[in-house]
């Protein structure tokens, strides 16, 4: 592998011959047709064509993971299923430091092709040329940190709940509450956009009144990520609005934007853009199928993402501790020397006072954004203890003090500790 | 529902109660969260909460299609595993015709929740408002035929290979055989875009040089889809060269673009476009998650898709002719009163003259692309040949004659059936 190439890393699972199989992954997302064509020279297979930079093996597995796949002639009624690793490569002049085209290439007609009853895209490399072509994120932890003026540990956040149903002034109520507790961070609901019953104009200026007005009593400015997710137009438009009524944060939902909508709003957004993962599931759910979110959010990072959602240990979805620290972990690695396109964690779901010292402990780092809904909302003596909670099992977790032992004098946490005992 | 109300129906599997799974989906993707909060009305729940139109049980399963799913407590070691069909809608009011946040609602934070084992979007159904707002196809079948002057029988097509690796004059030279074969329509591969081997401008000015030389001399024009594919700019700035150049057509990846990049390039196009679903396997091949196509096409078609990529009978790839029909058939069935949206449904991957009689009987219609690569460029006798072969094909298939017979007098389509016999 040179500087200018392209790579990636893929679990494969099929019955063919690994090597065959590698090969016909190469084939199909470069040089390759059914057929052998008279144009096909070797030399244009040596310089534009995918190479093989790496096969392992991991072992047999007893059923295929995905309907559909064939079995080589002759394996009968006995195919063996193997799993393997595969690296790819790609020239970069085969379609340039374009993320559209990456797409097209790393993850296009593979995951259909017929010997295959397994295939995720695990991780992508990329040359620096990708780093010089877009914009990365403008604002990441730091710029994150001098908005909100937070240091030394997580931004300590919420989501506006009901996620829907609330007009503007609803919503500046709850956002007048939360904002008295003292939290750092709110977002909108991801369902929570322009709709005819909270628009967006309405509802931004409403939530900046109370922001504004809570800033100059205290000082505190509290970030609120604002959902702009819609049209290009309507984006750059709440956007501007946000900006002008002096709001430090915006919101997108990735899937619903895509990669060429977030490139433009990465270019022209002058905020931390707060990336918004739903419908991640589809993409990742089946083990053996899609990408892996280490993978993912290299494409969202380069394209201008300042804050990725990686979901939240204990969460209320399927995923794992282990998955959910490895996003994370993936988020504060640094991407290109010359940029290292480094973004905030977000987790969320589920998440209480409980969670802290866990996370400190797999993350080793407080890089992060910490959102709790029920876990502020819900605390028995209301959100300026619930946010106290939060904040109190974070000093706990950074001191390295187990958090019964913190509760006893931090009466907060003591009680988010019985409300949130399961 | 009303005409105000969008529905999106799900194929769930669960060992949930399937009403109580069914309230988990409306809840988490409307007013929900996991505890009932303050703000949270029996008024607010009515008017913007997810209703559950339907809920239609599909029986049991022995073993939970995905990973990570939770079993209802008391349920022990012995689990049930049901599916069901739920159709859910939403007030329009909760997010307008937006398509972004369309996707967000009904492809959003559901496909993780711990309840299902199986969670697969099948179908959407969207008010008029959708149709007022979006540009939808601006050429469609009857553009698509007036532009290349094919009537009464799909377009004949292939696609330029191989995919990569050839510059500017090999490929122009490539479209030259075909335009001198007679062909319909020819397309970049979605691996071609505008790489330092093969610079977009000078492809298209060297193609487009050939196809204006063959339309002078033959009165034909050859539609060439150029894979426009990149950066909001780029796609501009490609469209109008082609336009300029005289060319008839622009394609891009959908799942490389997006939805707010294809809908910004489906306002700005004055040329029909033609829609790669390139990385499609990802959302779809896991049967019990991600998209059905039938529900995927229409957000793509109101964005102003032309031309929609839907697979081949008897592929390369795993997809069933059934499901490839199913999809066809939906890009041709009107999506609204006053803007039916239909677009011309591509028939690709191992495709020869041996395919169209059953493409015909099962869709009943030839408005549709058919596009063949070795089955056009590999017939013994050339691409002319080739292209005769697939024509002769659908001309019998037409006629309902069976292909033998119309090969008795149809010389290139004898060697066809003989070249394509597997």
């Amino acid at each position: 592998m040179t500087a200018q190439r392209i790579t990636a890393t893929y679990r494969i699972e099929t019955a063919y011959p690994l090597q065959e199989a590698a090969e016909t992954m190469a084939g199909e997302q470069s040089t390759g047709t059914f057929i052998r064509l008279p144009g096909e020279t070797d030399e244009m297979r040596e310089l534009y064509g995918a190479h093989i930079e790496r096969l392992t093996e991991l072992g047999e597995v007893e059923e295929p993971s995905l309907p559909g796949a064939g079995v080589p002639k002759g394996s009968g009624g006995k195919p063996v299923w193997r799993r393997a690793e595969v690296e790819l490569s790609w020239s970069l002049d085969n379609f340039g430091p374009s993320l559209p085209n990456l797409v097209a290439t790393v993850a296009g007609n593979l995951f259909e092709l017929r010997p295959f009853s397994g295939l995720r895209l695990l991780d992508i490399g990329l040359p620096e040329a990708f780093a010089a072509r877009y914009p990365g994120p403008k604002f990441g932890v730091e710029g994150t940190r001098r908005l909100s003026g937070v240091e030394g540990r997580p931004l300590i956040g919420t989501i506006i709940k009901p996620s829907v149903g609330m007009g503007p002034e609803a919503t500046a109520e709850v956002a007048r509450v939360l904002c008295e507790a003292g939290i750092d961070f709110i977002k909108d609901d991801e369902l929570q956009a322009d709709g005819a019953h909270c628009p967006f104009e309405a509802r931004a200026r409403a939530v900046m009144r109370v922001i504004e007005d809570q800033a100059q009593r205290t000082g505190k400015k509290t970030m609120f990520a604002f959902n702009i997710t819609g049209d290009l137009d309507e984006m750059r438009r709440r956007h501007d609005l946000v900006l002008e009524l002096g709001g430090t944060c915006v919101m997108a939902s990735l899937n619903s934007v895509g990669v060429v909508g977030m490139v433009e709003l990465g270019r022209f957004s002058q905020l931390p853009i707060h990336a918004h993962r739903n419908g991640w599931g589809y993409l990742s759910r089946s083990q053996e199928l899609g990408w892996s979110y280490v993978a993912w959010q290299k494409i969202w990072r380069l394209a201008g993402a300042d804050h990725m959602h990686v979901n939240g240990l204990q969460n209320k979805f399927c995923e794992s501790d282990e998955s959910v620290i490895a996003s994370a972990k993936a988020c504060l690695t640094p991407m290109f020397e010359s940029k290292p396109c480094t973004v905030m964690p977000v987790f969320s779901s589920g998440q209480s006072a409980r969670q802290a010292p866990g996370t400190y402990a797999a993350l080793g780092s407080s890089d992060l954004i910490f959102a709790a809904g029920g876990g502020i909302m819900g605390h028995p003596d209301g959100p300026a203890a619930g946010f106290a909670s939060l904040r109190e099992s974070w000093e706990a977790a950074l001191k390295g003090i187990p958090l019964d032992e913190y509760a006893r004098d931090h009466p907060a946490l003591a009680k988010a500790l019985t409300a949130y005992a399961s």
